[in-house]
C-alpha cells in the first residue's frame, strides 16, 4: 500500500450540522457577508445603498467551515446560507470565485429553498443550473460559480464539498462579471 | 491562470437526490449488494445463511453514483441506503474498503436513520463516529471506513464526496478486517 509522506495525518471527527437553519457546531471558521461587502456586485448600486442605510447592513450570506490541512487528497466542506431579497429586482446571490488551483470541482447540494448556481468559464460560457431541496450541481474543473437566491421567504441552504486545496480566486470573477444576472421582476423570475 | 492540460473538461450539470429514499435519479451506476455478497463479513456466518434462505437473499445496501472523468481535480459523489437489520446480532453493514489512492479522504453527510462510521488505518487504530441526520464524518486520508445501521426500522441515508481518483481497494481490509463490530443485545447497542 502507497503511503505518501506529504500527506498529514489527522484523525477522523465528526461535525454536527443544523439542516434545516445551515449551522454548523463549533465551526472553525464562520464567514459572514453583510449587503456592505456586496458593493460593486448588483447592477443597481443606489438600491443597494438604500438597502444597507434603511436595514442597517443586513447579513446576506454565511458560510461554517472547519478547516482541514489544505492539501491534495483532503477535502473541504461548508455549510452556507443565502438570506432572500432583492437588490432593485435583482436576486440576492454570493459573490462568486474561481478556484485558485483552477483545475478543480466542487459539489453543492441544496437542503433548502430554492435559486441557481451561476457558473462561468474563463472563456465566457456561461451556465446556470437549478437549485432546489435535493438538487445536487456539479460545478466542474475551470468553472467560476456563484448561488443565488430567487425564493422571497425561504433562505438558500447548501452543503459544498471541494478539494482542501483548491484555494479562492475573487479577483478574476469580480473583474470579468458573470454574463448572466437573475431578476424577479413582479414574481417572475427573469436570468437576463 | 493556470490552466493544466491533463483535466478532463466537462460541463455543469445536475443531479435531482431523493434525500427522504436515497435514490438518484438517472444514475449512472447503481450499486446493489445483497445478503449473499456479505458472506464472510458478519460473525454469525449461520445466521446469515438462514437470513439469505427465509428472506430470499434481501438487499443489503446500494449506492447511486453518477460517474465523472476519474482524475485529480474532479469530485465523485453518491448517496447510499444501508437497510436496518441484525445478522444474529450484529447490525447491518457495509462491506467497507480503503481507497486505492490511499491519501485520500471521504466526506459522509448522514441524511437519515442512526449509526455509525467504523474506522481504520493500516496500523490497526479504529475509531468509530456516530451518525444521525446532519451529522456530517470526515473519514480522513488512510483510513478504510464502512458505515453500521445500528436502527431497527429506518435505512441508514448519506450522501457521500470522495476525490474522482481515489479508487477502491476492497481486498486489504477483507483480509485484516476492522477491530470493532457493532451489535444489538436484546436493544442495547454495543461496540465490541
Amino acid at each position: 500500500m502507497y503511503i505518501a509522506d506529504t500527506t498529514t495525518l489527522i484523525e477522523p471527527f465528526g461535525i454536527d450540522l443544523d439542516l434545516e437553519r445551515g449551522i454548523m457546531q463549533n465551526p472553525g471558521h464562520h464567514l459572514k457577508r453583510h449587503a456592505s461587502d456586496m458593493r460593486g456586485y448588483y447592477k443597481d448600486e443606489e438600491a443597494l445603498e438604500k438597502l444597507i442605510q434603511e436595514h442597517h447592513d443586513p447579513l446576506h450570506y454565511e458560510v461554517f467551515e472547519t478547516p482541514v490541512p489544505k492539501e491534495d487528497g483532503h477535502l473541504m466542506y461548508c455549510i452556507s446560507t443565502l438570506q432572500p431579497g432583492l437588490v432593485g429586482n435583482e436576486c440576492f446571490m454570493t459573490k462568486g470565485h474561481y478556484h485558485a488551483r483552477v483545475n478543480t470541482g466542487e459539489i453543492y447540494l441544496c437542503l433548502r429553498g430554492v435559486g441557481y448556481m451561476v457558473m462561468k468559464r474563463e472563456d465566457g460560457e456561461c451556465r446556470y443550473e437549478k437549485m432546489v431541496r435535493g438538487n445536487m450541481v456539479y460545478v466542474p474543473p475551470y468553472w467560476a460559480h456563484r448561488s443565488v437566491n430567487t425564493g422571497t421567504q425561504e433562505p438558500l441552504i447548501s452543503f459544498c464539498v471541494y478539494p482542501a486545496d483548491c484555494g479562492y480566486n475573487y479577483g478574476d470573477i469580480e473583474k470579468e462579471g458573470f454574463p448572466k444576472r437573475i431578476f424577479n421582476e413582479n414574481g417572475a423570475i427573469k436570468i437576463l
